[in-house]
């Protein structure tokens, strides 16, 4: 770390801060300017020897060096993760991977109906929600339990994986059976006490951004995970917040450019939490391909009028048949296939 | 709610929406405009509802009338929430409640003597994490269980009551016995699953507002509380994520205004978080209290050097007592005592 | 507009609200709810009017209908607008153009060899800052008025186009006889002096986006230079102000897609100031155009340790020539050419 | 500055940086840690140096050390600059000042109405626009030059002092009459060409801060009119941009306590555009006052249903007095008078 002295601190008070850095165990460097001194601090960095740092007299502030996230950075593992799937797929690689399906899954009927239509289409993974997080206690929170044994019938039934949404460290196992990636959704990318359990399974984690999550929180979010003894962590830009209103978030396309070059974990992109409006779905899909996305998530209707949650930012059938057959072109041009 | 229709929708594509929204069970009123229609929309709203209408040919949009929130509004109880402690002291009453306290309960001898120094100096409340949420797994956590006893200890030798921060649904229990009052952090704001465990105990929750959280956003996570049944809940200011990297966030004072019309529930304002600069803090505790705030949380120091979190953040016992003796004229401005 | 009612309004100031609407010259619709009274109002609104309303007792929120922005929208004109320039290019056709460029025209011979390689890697315009709006008045400022025959003759020698900057409605004048296209900067997005001045010159006007302007905003600029006559108005997506550090700016690439949904106006995207990171542009040029993106507009390095600003954005030669022998097949499958 | 090497840089990238430094006449200070290598570098900084140093093989970021703005900080001028205006009054000492009046200027009725009572409950400067920056051009842009006469007139019938806005260099000197104080608009807190016009006047200026500007954005803005030797610039907060949608801005009271902090101008607090809510003005001003701001801007209405604009953000003669009754007892607490 660097401190940066505070202008005008006098020769005693530098002296204290070279003296208090050595007694933390760290061989201090001050070098004097014309109007600020600093001091390069060498030696194994803690933050809470940070922190007592930052109280001594006489510390503007005080500029870390290293990253804070160690196991999830390209610096210590070049070559991208590649995580394979049972059925063979392999995440990270080659191939962009599209996960597809509605916002919740609402019955057997409805999710068997879009299963179809997506693997139709040529879609990789299944999509849908059990257990919603929902911003009011008002709202449809998904079937929970109950449904468990839908998406399992409708998994065995189309023969793709399936992603969804864990929301309490309580529901991993009822969770197990039925999930082949198990998601951590925006709001809950800094529970924790989440990330911690999903360390220690043995199934990929599919890690949402934070609403204002900056990409240095995911990558430490995602430490959180590996740490355990997970490494199978994908990385899912949302969009973040921003004061703009005209979509529901502000998707974040240059984060996959930065975390692609920061980690070796390969990285998803939703446009469809990202933008809210299903007119802005495919052309941001295309985007996050041309960017270097290692796959997609988008939501997708039954027959849109009956949706429950999420209406407006699903794609219709027709719609996700047609972005599948343009995509191609863009992962072509990108060096990947779809 | 409302239903813009898009510019050139055709009388065909119009009506096909009044019909929809008779078929929900609601009464529409078009109104025709020169250049554009609208379809009011009169009965009982679900979000699910509204979301099968947003997908509906012809709909620009769609402007929700009534708040998301119902419990914790002004609208359904105009007198202000105030929460009597088992001492007798009142939350949200005349007096102003000063909570302070170090980030962390590190051992038995910090947390004393900053808690006999809070109290002197005329702090009310004590805080103190022994459960910590922190952005890195490398950073310290917090003593966990081995803090409870410690926590008990000190309660019981200053007499005051606690606020500590429950990171996951299987701590509640363990704090039961030593946390007179919640508190969720502002990463946890949307962690519904606590939220709902949080609204069956027989305490005081704290909540404090999420980094990227609309004031709606706060109201909405409080109403999953009190849904459950405990309807004290604590509203916490403690700053937003906005462009501004002078400080560690940018503590929102307006909030304290807007909450204090829209909702009965008391209003504190942490502005140690809100900030992160200890030379922040007392102006901004001055401002909270003339904005109507309800009460105060501050990080105080042992010896500032020692700390093991959130150093820089925190006020020395000089600084504390200073600001305990300059507040009492702001509150009395305000009409408040201290 | 639609005027919500405060809930609780009782009878006498909602007719007040209705006949004042009268007044003002308005056909009002109360519609009554179970909780909520709305009040759609049908005819030629103006801001004045709705500010007038909004200051009414009983009103809780007043909702606007319609866009602000009339003649820019696609509401108003459906096909995309094409710019031809005098050299027969067509801006906002089939093509997709790249701008490029040194940041600050520093000297003939930089401008030059810069000019010169844009050219033979296939750029179609030159851009080059003479005046520079710069953050601290200490910085360089740009050459000023001896950059112009500079320009002049580079431009002459390499036979490209040239877009620069104004900044000053002084200058407009001077510029003349060396801008194609006169760009309006971030910072002056709503300097509404000089947008109205441009309105008036018969050369188009590249309006970059604010830094915290909404795309509602931007195309209500872009209305201040069309209303005065000039409707060749090129808008630019460069990044708006998040709270994420790891880029300068966090580059909006949805804006473009709401952009040519919302205007018929051509849309460009400057990726290196959008991010301040060259290792950043290629990839978030690629992923403009799969967007839709009509053009880019990227900073290239003369030597790159030479450049006397934002040299950490320009991209070199080498890495200039391979973006453009990349872009052509993320254009063909977006259906546009190079 | 300092400069942070790459991960992984090899000794050869490295010694060339360092004699790069030294070719640029600084002298360079290797430091080589665990893992990282850095190198401070002592010397006269501009800012085009750093550029060329950022673009430089192995450099992976520069932190500067210096702040960018020098005559408007606190370590050139430790005490606090007062204004003194023609009148005797002072900005910046002890007294509080409160500038009020309407948004824009419409007649001399309405002016001298509203003049009047704010005269009568104690305020000390008008306020009013001649000359208004509308987001539209379809929006009122206030009187223009046929607003001044009118203005003159009202002054001299209250004998109070007025601030105007102004938008266009060429208003300088119309306004030169009329202005005992120059306001600049957040939308042209980084029009230069402005900024370093009123540098050459012989008049005050009130600075507001940009919706997007951070506090060294503004202090910088600043040093732009100061360095051309008007040392008269009054600071103004109101408001920021952010995610957040119940309030127009975000109004940053924390700004306030860092600008006293950073820089010996005074600071002035503007709530009624800091949150386009008449309801929240009056408790603002009292967070603002007990902040530590010099004074207050505030909007006020003549009848509330006729103003032109800005309607709901302003205050009524009976609100405005009633806070200016309210005032004293906050400016006493923090030891002010108003």
């Amino acid at each position: 770390m660097v401190i940066i002295v505070e202008t005008g601190a006098d020769e005693q008070t530098i002296q204290r801060l070279i003296d208090r850095v050595g007694a933390l165990g760290y061989t201090p460097h001050p070098i004097r300017g014309v109007e600020k001194t600093v001091i390069a601090v060498i030696g194994e960095k803690t933050q809470e020897k940070i922190d007592i740092l930052e109280t001594m007299p006489g510390v503007e502030r005080i500029v870390p060096i290293l990253q804070k996230y160690k196991l999830v950075g390209r610096e210590v593992k070049s070559e991208t993760t590649a995580i394979r799937m049972t059925s063979g797929m392999e995440i990270g690689g080659e191939e962009v991977q599209m996960v597809a399906g509605p916002c919740a899954v609402e019955s057997y009927e409805q999710f068997l109906n879009i299963a179809r239509y997506v693997k139709q289409a040529g879609g990789h993974m299944l999509r849908g929600g059990i257990f919603k997080p929902r911003t009011s206690p008002h709202d449809f929170q998904g079937l929970g339990e109950e449904g468990i044994p839908i998406a399992q019938q409708v998994k065995a039934d189309v023969g793709l994986p399936f992603v969804t949404e864990v929301v309490d460290v309580r529901d991993i196992e009822h969770l197990h059976d039925v999930a082949d990636i198990y998601q951590v959704g925006a709001r809950n990318m800094q529970n924790f006490a989440l990330l911690t359990e999903l360390g220690k399974v043995d199934r990929p984690v599919m890690l949402k951004r934070g609403m204002s999550a900056t990409v240095d929180d995911l990558l430490q979010a995602a430490e959180y995970v590996v740490v355990e003894g997970n490494s199978d962590v994908i990385l899912c830009e949302r969009g973040i917040r921003t004061f703009e209103t005209m979509t529901r978030n502000t998707l974040d396309i240059s984060a996959v450019v930065a975390l692609k070059r920061m980690s070796h974990l390969p990285v998803f992109v939703d446009p469809s939490h990202g933008t809210g409006r299903d007119w802005m779905v495919p052309a941001l899909c295309k985007a996050a391909v041309a960017a270097g996305a290692d796959g997609l998530m988008v939501e997708t209707h039954w027959h849109p009028q009956e949706a429950m949650v999420d209406g407006a930012q699903s794609l219709t059938p027709v719609d996700f048949a047609t972005l599948m057959s343009e995509l191609p072109a863009f992962c072509s041009a990108a060096g990947r296939t779809l």
